[in-house]
């Protein structure tokens, strides 16, 4: 331990640099900041400027991911690696992703306040296009650092915009060209650890009354974007029950039956999370005089555990086939998309567990059901460590919150982390 | 009988004109003829000119029901009113309401050729907008027709075009001053009777294959056309499944014990229907990565049995009441509206019934689930018959069908009923 030990992160810069973020993004009902769009991109400039202000070298790789660095004693020593991304979900929180580069910024400007020159470089990483409600793309900026987005993703178009993340790329004057051929920013060898804060997103913390949660590993999943049922439309008062081919019974009849197969995962203790978060009749044809003849839908399974995942993805097919009999419909699921699970460095878990003993501060060893760019960063080999911040009101909605308090809590173990 | 007993209605003059209406009002898929809009306009217009090709006399009343009329040897005796409406669903099909008013045209068609006087007058009516997709109103036509209009009906706005029914009326020089204070165009006193061709819409007839069916009753219905769940959005990865407020569970959770129920009923013989024609997530904030925390859907019930409207309804509380408690969610459903079950006479279906016989045309007895203008004439105690003519894919959808032969064995036996 150095005598640097208990310095805590700028909890005044992150006060002014959230607010700063809230009213450059603010889109009531909450905040949104668009991936490869104008609302990203104002948070990114606002970071530039805190780079100048914390006399931080200022480095755009090819994708359009950013990078804060101070260089330590020693610049020759693989970097630690710390941040998050700065899109949201349309009118979503002002804490999902920003706590994790503010994070990052308190603590370097902390340890910068305090005249300490860490051992080895440390950098800031600002990630582009987290949030999949954008492009259906999982995790674009940070693949995209390790030169891993495959060239076919650069044509996939952006859901409001209708244009290719290529065309997004390209009007922001990034380098979509280089991206293609996996020109890489980063690579495993050449980073000590990643490290990634993040609010929690869900109640575990908030209800067992703990501000911090230590990862241990991020879920995987398998989504369908694009689900269809079809059957046949008709006259409501005029097709009886047995003649019926209803669209919307058979997904709510797909639906309940999830549901009830999740229930009985969740009190065998077993992790996943089923989530329908669209679903629509066709404007263009339905009326509520008649039969509904088609229902579009998602669907986004999550779990740690892969194995799981596939269990779930046998009993969603074993429903489908039993619901098509039943109903005279036709489910079209398009096609599978999904991420793989990671497990985060047990070692960087436990120095982190240590530091939080050290300061006093409680916390949970608990899984991520939610996907973060830190799952990237492990499954490339590099020794990752997530902190979650306790938060209100779960996430990718307009209340949610976080307490400041707990945010510094996290940061300072960072912090502290950092100087170790 | 009259030695005219036999004679057939104008097939070749109902030929030409479900294919003019066709060509005038489609709209792929299917035909689109908007409710006091340019679809029912044109095919109002189309009319007005076979009047003139028949020597009809044309008449207007405030609400822009049309009357075409043949003077009886006595034109001093109550009419015969045989007619239905022009207006269509969206993407609909050709022959729903228009077979009823071209049965008519093409029954006097049929007597004018023939140099029949018929010993009453007959009156061919094209009532306005019965399909209540359009204005949120059930028989905004024929009940204007008898001054039973609210004046508050006025104020509905068209659902696609968001202007209220008045400016409508007033756009198509009609009288909604007059339509307010009750003006009426028919009293129930001065009608002998009211005589509806329409396709049956269901699939009864074509599964049994008989082509025409005798009508005894319409159903009644009650609706909810702006119901809405409501939970709370979340991160679809981060709140398990105690913690879920999640609307589409919820309701998806009511939609199937509402089908259990019907499949109940069914099966002890008891006539209903229920329909979610309409079912959405909310667009401006849903995501496929969030946990849905809202719904707004439709429900239509319809039977002809007005206890057990009553019963199913206090069974939907029921589900909703535990439903609410079971997720953490709020319904609310907004107006109820819907309409009065109807009973039609027993003796203009017994006629009707001798002359199948006499014609030799098969025929099932059954009652309407679907509403029909017939029910307001019926509830203001005019005698009334509906004769349904066996159709193919239902109605309300692109692919409604029907024979012409079929229809020609309806409108004969109409043309013998006017001449008895």
């Amino acid at each position: 331990m150095t005598n640097n030990s208990g310095l805590k992160a700028d909890k005044a810069l992150a006060a002014r640099l959230f607010d700063e973020l809230l009213s450059l993004s603010r889109d009531d009902p909450g905040v949104t900041r668009d991936a490869y769009g104008e609302g990203e991109e104002k948070a990114h400039r606002l970071m530039r400027q805190v780079s100048g202000e914390l006399d931080l070298r200022t480095e755009v790789d090819a994708a359009g991911n950013l990078f804060l660095s101070f260089d330590g004693a020693d610049s020759t020593l693989p970097p630690w690696i710390v941040g998050s991304h700065l899109d949201s979900v349309p009118h979503g929180g002002n804490y999902d992703g920003a706590a994790g580069v503010i994070g990052g910024l308190s603590a370097l400007s902390a340890i910068k306040k305090a005249g300490v020159i860490p051992r080895r470089p440390i950098r800031v990483v600002i990630i582009r296009a987290e949030e999949s409600t954008w492009f259906p793309e999982s995790y674009i900026g940070s693949r995209a650092a390790f030169g891993l987005l495959p060239p076919s993703a650069l044509d996939v178009r952006r859901a409001d915009t209708g244009r290719t993340l290529r065309e997004h790329m390209l009007e922001l004057g990034l380098r979509p060209d280089l991206v293609a051929t996996g020109t890489a920013a980063l690579s495993a060898g050449f980073v000590h650890g990643f490290i990634e804060l993040h609010i929690e997103q869900g109640p575990n913390l908030e209800t067992e009354e703990i501000p911090i949660g230590l990862v241990t590993g991020i879920a995987g999943s398998f989504r369908y974007r694009n689900a269809r049922c079809r059957g046949t439309y008709g006259h409501s008062g005029a097709v009886a029950r047995k003649y019926r081919q209803d669209a919307v019974f058979a997904v709510s009849d797909l639906i309940v039956a999830l549901d009830r197969f999740w229930a009985k995962l969740e009190a065998g203790g077993e992790p996943a999370t089923i989530t329908v978060g669209e679903l629509s009749t066709d404007p263009a044809v339905h009326a509520f005089s008649k039969v509904p003849g088609e229902v579009s839908f998602c669907l986004d399974v999550r779990s740690i555990n892969t194995v799981l995942l596939e269990r779930i993805h046998e009993h969603l097919l074993s429903c489908v086939r039993e619901i098509e009999q039943n109903r005279n419909v036709r489910f079209d699921f398009g096609s599978r998309s999904g991420s793989k699970s990671a497990l985060l460095s047990t070692d960087l878990r436990h120095r982190l567990l240590r530091i939080a003993q050290d300061l006093g501060i409680p916390f949970l060893t608990l899984p991520s059901g939610a996907g973060h760019d830190s799952a990237v960063f492990a499954n490339q080999g590099v020794p990752t460590a997530m902190i979650f911040i306790r938060n209100q009101n779960g996430s990718h909605n307009p209340d949610e919150a976080m307490r400041i308090d707990d945010f510094q809590a996290a940061a300072s173990m960072l912090t502290n982390l950092l100087l170790r």
